[in-house]
């Protein structure tokens, strides 16, 4: 927990911030703070800064913000598109996503993505933000990706995708990691695009028609390396990459 | 598990192997196999092959071992060290290194390393091999990485790792990650070197003294990127661009 998130819900009023969970206990028993302590905090989707800690007990933690400033995220803008994987999976990609900045994580419908996946508890807001924030945390970000379920690829492509891509919502290059591409991924980005989205397979991979079709629609297929990744493992290579070529071309 | 991995242990003579923990069950439950079908295996530090169903039941799998061929491994040579990250990390860094075809792992005293990680339960062969055997499963791969354990970071880069050196077991690029360098790893490693050392630090980072040891001895820092990451996910970071280099100067 490399930065405590704080959210409207642990407000109690004057800028008092009230933990009685997991960040309570890490402040308490990893970071060893007392009264009169500082921590850094960030505001969920606002400001990063420092928090005082005003009281301290085996029930609560009460922290007082101080010093907030907006700071300009680094990160490029980067969409993820993941074919829906086994929660225990997703888990982890929620985490890493978080982590790595990306702004919006769209989880579809695929060939290879069994229908149950589509049924599991993890797909509630509820449920799925802890994960986010605890990515957040690690990664010291404030913004929450926002999560959308697609339970039919092709609408999701033709429909959803076409709409988000003409009101400029989305980005205007799109990546597809795939094992039998023959370029590295400086030979189909420049690193200059400050718009990306990336599209993540399942397990076994998309099956041709889908390939066929998101290269209709732009997207630009890459090989990554000559490993067979898990999902959230791609994820992170993935975006490792797009940050050299960002790098090597700036 | 995309290869079921094969041991001496499990050999029962003739060619046959008799497979009765999580292996079987993925052969019944996630692969439906029925005697007479085809599975890839891969033996232990060995060759990869086919195996036939010879006998299924609740109890046991018996497989035949046939139309065995070594491939070369496609991944060149790459030694990590790391910082000896908590177990439940460290688990991770074991899954994915054997994944990314890491071929030796030495796992080392640091600053910022808390003593009692030394004496989990999980430093032992016995305990660690089955992540490592769960990673090559993943990744398709037989060669089992060899884990070294080195309590004093001192005695490790200045003894042990000299030897290596000396012996030409390990390799002449030797790459050190860290949020504070200025280059990309591009302006740093020119992705010819066969032969590579990655040294990823423990969650907090490598203190000074660590930084100018590891250099003075030839590591060269590089930037991976803006994120703040769990040691496994800058593990897989970093192999990521390794390999784009690799593959770009190619």
């Amino acid at each position: 927990m490399n930065l405590i998130i704080l959210t409207e819900a642990d407000l109690i009023g004057d800028h008092r911030y009230r933990l009685t969970d997991n960040r309570a206990e890490h402040i308490r028993a990893i970071l060893r703070l007392s009264v009169g302590d500082t921590v850094q905090v960030g505001m969920l989707n606002g400001p990063v800064g420092e928090a005082r800690v005003e009281r301290l007990d085996d029930a609560e933690v009460i922290l007082v913000g101080e010093k907030f400033e907006d700071i300009p995220d680094p990160i490029p803008t980067i969409d993820l598109i993941c074919a829906l994987p086994r929660p225990q999976t997703l888990r982890k990609v929620l985490i890493t996503s978080a982590t790595m900045g990306i702004r919006n994580i769209h989880l579809i419908r695929a060939n290879r993505v069994e229908k149950s996946y589509f049924h599991s508890p993890l797909l509630t807001p509820d449920k799925w933000t802890p994960y986010l924030i605890e990515g957040l945390s690690q990664g010291k970000l404030t913004r929450l990706p926002r999560v959308e379920i697609h339970e039919r690829f092709r609408n999701f492509f033709e429909d959803t995708f076409a709409e988000l891509e003409q009101s400029e919502e989305m980005a205007s290059t799109k990546l597809l990691p795939h094992p039998e591409a023959a370029n590295a991924i400086n030979r189909i980005y420049d690193g200059q695009s400050p718009r990306l989205v990336l599209a993540v397979g399942p397990e076994g991979g998309w099956v041709p028609f889908e390939v066929e079709l998101m290269t209709s629609l732009g997207f630009k297929p890459f090989k990554l390396g000559p490993w067979v990744l898990r999902v959230e493992t791609a994820v992170t290579a993935a975006l490792a990459q797009i940050e050299l070529t960002r790098m090597q071309s700036s």
